[in-house]
């Protein structure tokens, strides 16, 4: 790599000992991608990408607001008018526009990392760089892309209504895959008893994906037990819940009885009942995953769903979330305590999207380590509009000044993207800068065994020794 | 410029590309100062001041509350008992106990720039300053100091219920005056119903105002509406709303009516009435702001008036306000919302008092970004207690990191004096600085034409293009 | 010292005049704790300690919660079934983890300092290095430790129930310490209504402390009064509250009788008449303080006791409370302008535990500095989980961009252990590091008698004259 590209070798490595913790403790390391959004069926088909735009611009709502922000046109971002080219050179003539948004850094790593791109995206240099990747697609199918980027585990994210048949497909034939492919157990619409319309099909499919009659609560509770065991013996061994914030209200069975029925009925649960309703819930989700020994997953805070004309015309997930300013210790406290209280607290990982709450969660998480596995509870890695710099930098700051940064299990990619492992380069540039960097200031002692050793466990050996996920040979303890 | 005085050519500008970014594409760039607290009467009068107390001293609560927390006497603060020079002399005293506040560095940037001056200010050198800077005074009218600092454009602050009298003045005879000076639409007192003895006298002063007679809520809502057309008339182009959050509640014509006609009647709304009333009278502003393609603002987030001791003794705005902290996020969002459902979500600036609060603000923008123009919504820059070299930094990152920097209008400078305007000098050193050092570091490509442009936009054009307010030739695009 | 050692002169001094601000202004200057945890038991004794894990391991919540975090088991935290030797392995194994943690620090500084240990403490070194300590204890006795220290004032925090014995032995016995001890009144349990297992037995103690019978909630107000005043004779001139949230509602001498009367009878009170019955009591403490002219410190933001497993296990402050997200600004608000109303408003610290309130509470005592004692209302130093480097620069940020650093009372302890004294050297470390590199930007003018003088005045001088508490002749002024 030419130092003059602006991905050089050392980008974001400032001085001397980060640019030594990153070549030798943390390039190298393989990646475990606890937690993403990819689709197992593009891993199972091992799909390859028509175009550029397919692979960049299909799902990928960062791009979108950029665009929107830029005054480009809807018609160009996700517009049905507008052919891949056209959307590929909006998106081009946006990128200049970027700079100082992560997007600018992405966008130039991937073209670098997996077409070898070095000059930088623009409207002039868009059909160029269009034919030049595009050209290189036919080697870059989803496996490809995997196995480039040494990824030893994906936790792809799945509803326990989903099946698991493209799971088993993918274990069934794993070609020449070394990544293992594990479902994560996200039953968010479990909750939606405000929302009949969503919650009443979402029963019938549950039902139908746990073979059993949903009738009472009761019913729907053992449906979802069962899929936690159909998951369980699918090798997964984590769950996840998107929340505003913790649901810890006190809720009887009988409450979440009537509750439950009064939503089967078609009436929308009120917001207090939606939250007590919910808590018993995610009540019983923890004591599951304590018993069968699985990593809870807690992503608190976004604000979701604002845009309702925009979101009416495209959906979920287009780019109209935002961060929300919930308060979040005392319920927090109070859900993780409760499971505490009888021993039943999974190993869990509190993701934070409100970078105001990092000092909160960073020093919430140490109430609960009680010596029985290190670095039991996690403060997540800095999750989506926190998936940056100065960001990654805050949450690192953040938990190492209030807890124990060596035993962090790092990043994750929580992408809908193939070409989007760079960002686990990124992070490890961004960590061993930032302690390269302590290093020289003196805060940290010269020991590169005692700073790359703690590296190098951050970026791979600390999550394969956490999640207890079964591996490859090749990624194995 | 000596390099060996405090206020040097390089000041804060501390790796070359920021010398350069600065130099060459910053420093002689026009202010556009959209938003300030100017009097129109000093400048149809091309008021010349009488001494450095009046120009400096006369209303600034950030002086006053350095002063009292310096320990000096109220007498000296605002007291009619001490002397102009007496005031200076305690000011002069305080500024060695200001290192490390802003006011440390406007003090020596504003002698500087008007009045030549090198030394350090304190009670030693106070007699040779106060001597030198009166001296000037007579060649510093407000319309030389608006000539000198080059500014295309005032938008000052008024009250619905205020007279534009002055400003056909100032359009009338602008004599030498390249500066176009415009109102802008601020109807807090509107929205007073909780304090009948504030509102019943702005109404009937409204009345007046808008020629017409007031009885019913209906009443109300036409004279506002004529007076927001007598602004736009006169050129404005802006509204403006000082709240501690977004009023977003629902609220009929009926019970705003109700409310209304209460308050008429001497008996404060509850505060939740006032939130109702204000909320319907903030979707009828933004309506109009709307229709007529104005662009709206809000400022949310200060806790006013705390001191009711000092309050009683010296009005508002001397200098007891703080920083709320209110929740912001959903109410702001069902502001935006509610526009937005019927395309009338006009241009919006939000600035935001709480740094805690950046990154909900910053990525609240983005949910309403809909292509139509570019940075339509904006997050304004560093407000009040932010207007200082930290904030504004962590402003423009939280702004470049969760939006597009490129298209941020910059800076105004919400003052009340009329040598503030190197406060834009002051912003503009932050900014390059800034993007220098991210030069430096390689985070942004050394690419002087492309960082360069933006940040040329930012000073300038981008504020040129979004408001659209008609320039004096050498301004116009 | 040798520079090749991780703690050596220039420890977190990375500029020259960062350097020359700390070699020539603040290492030399005495210590003025004025408020710690230290026990006036073991200074009365000038106790000696039995080895290193007495020292460093006795009631270390930070350690502890580090070492659980890492996975040591309870027995080597708190068991009583180790010993004081495996105490101290399992400590020094955690070390090399706690990298980026202030205990890193805190420890290679202590071992320095007080045992002249230069190598890194980890599980091999942690023999050699516990002997060498331990054979130094016989020397560092409680008050040799005060004296190497140059420890002007301890204030320890002292409940009204207390004894005052211990402190009027030290007063009649000063034997060689120069420091001088004096109680600080921290009446929080006279505000547990909500808890009258805990108040009743409280109330017959504060009763005997008194010397008076309580019946009512008169008595009680008496005999707080009384042991305000005998606090006062014993030399103590600062209060001190713990609590979630400035307490501030309106309360009747009425209604806090009858929640008094409840509590007695032992029915616990509401959340909100606890919050009611504890502003009443707020009011009147801080008109105390204003009479006698105390300093009040208000310790705002910590949600405790989150984990109920261990805390029944292990008890209060063993490492399981954490930051909270309380909204504190109104509140706040409220407290010091009623106070400040009838001029009875004391000097008052504010320390704040939730980083992301740190602008709030910097602009809050902005509002009540009225000129009558300069830096009248101060923002307390990091606090708690606040009391490491970065934290520290975000509360020296803070205060000189909303405030006046130069009228800042400085560091405190506030730890329970003998050998944090060199937490100060810290702060002062931090202080300087942070101004010279201001210095060295161009930021703050190069004057080292102008900054070298602030920084002296910050380190002891400034609370020497704003605390007015009797010192030693070699302290005073």
């Amino acid at each position: 790599m030419a130092k003059t590209s602006f991905i050089h070798e050392d980008f974001l490595l400032t001085t001397k000992p980060a640019r030594e913790l990153y070549h030798r403790y943390a390039e190298r390391e393989p990646i475990f991608d606890y937690h993403c959004h990819l689709s197992q069926q593009l891993i199972a088909d091992n799909h390859e990408f028509a175009d550029l735009a397919e692979l960049w611009l299909g799902g990928d709502h960062y791009k979108w607001r950029a665009m929107r922000t830029n005054g480009v046109d809807e018609r160009f971002v996700t517009g049905r008018e507008s052919t891949p080219r056209e959307k590929f050179q909006a998106w081009a003539e946006t990128v200049p526009h970027t700079l100082g948004n992560p997007l600018f850094h992405w966008t130039h790593l991937e073209l670098k990392r997996y077409f070898g791109v070095d000059e930088l995206l623009d409207g002039s240099s868009a059909e160029r760089i269009w034919k030049k990747a595009n050209a290189k697609l036919p080697k870059l199918h989803t496996q490809d892309l995997l196995a480039q980027s040494k990824v030893a585990v994906v936790c792809t994210t799945d509803d326990p209504a989903d099946s698991l048949e493209t799971h088993a497909r993918i274990r069934r034939n794993p070609g020449k895959l070394k990544t293992r492919v594990y479902p994560a157990y996200r039953p968010d619409k479990a909750l939606a008893v405000a929302n009949p319309a969503v919650f009443n099909p979402w029963v019938e499919k549950l039902a139908g994906a746990a073979n059993l009659t949903i009738r009472t609560f009761d019913d729907l509770v053992a449906a979802l037990k069962k899929r936690h065991d159909d998951f369980h013996a699918a090798g997964g061994r984590l769950s996840d819940h998107g929340l505003e914030f913790a649901l810890s209200e006190p809720c009887t069975l009988a409450q979440a009885r009537t509750i439950f029925d009064a939503a089967r009925a078609g009436k929308p649960a009120s917001p207090d009942d939606a939250i007590r309703y919910g808590s018993y819930l995610m009540f019983e989700f923890g004591r599951w995953d304590a018993a069968r020994g699985w990593t809870k997953q807690l992503h608190l805070g976004a604000l979701r769903n604002n845009n309702a004309r925009l979101l009416a015309k495209l959906g979920p997930d287009t780019g109209f979330d935002s961060i929300g300013d919930f308060p979040q210790a005392a319920a927090l406290a109070r859900y993780l305590n409760t499971l505490d209280s009888t021993n039943e607290l999974p190993r869990t990982i509190i993701y934070n999207l409100n970078p105001a709450d990092n000092y909160v969660f960073a020093t919430m998480i140490g109430n609960f380590q009680d010596g029985t596995v290190a670095g039991k509870l996690q403060f997540g890695s800095g999750w989506w509009f926190l998936d940056q710099k100065e960001a990654m930098e805050w949450q690192i700051n953040a938990l190492s000044n209030l807890g124990l940064l060596s035993r962090f299990v790092g990043m994750l990619t929580d992408s809908r993207s193939f070409v989007s492992y760079p960002r686990h380069e990124y992070f490890r540039r961004v960590l061993c800068n930032l302690l390269g960097a302590a290093i020289a200031r003196g805060e940290i002692p010269n020991d590169m065994k005692l700073v790359g050793g703690m590296v190098k466990n951050i970026c791979f050996a600390n999550a394969r020794d956490y999640f207890r996920l079964e591996l490859a040979p090749e990624f194995a303890a």
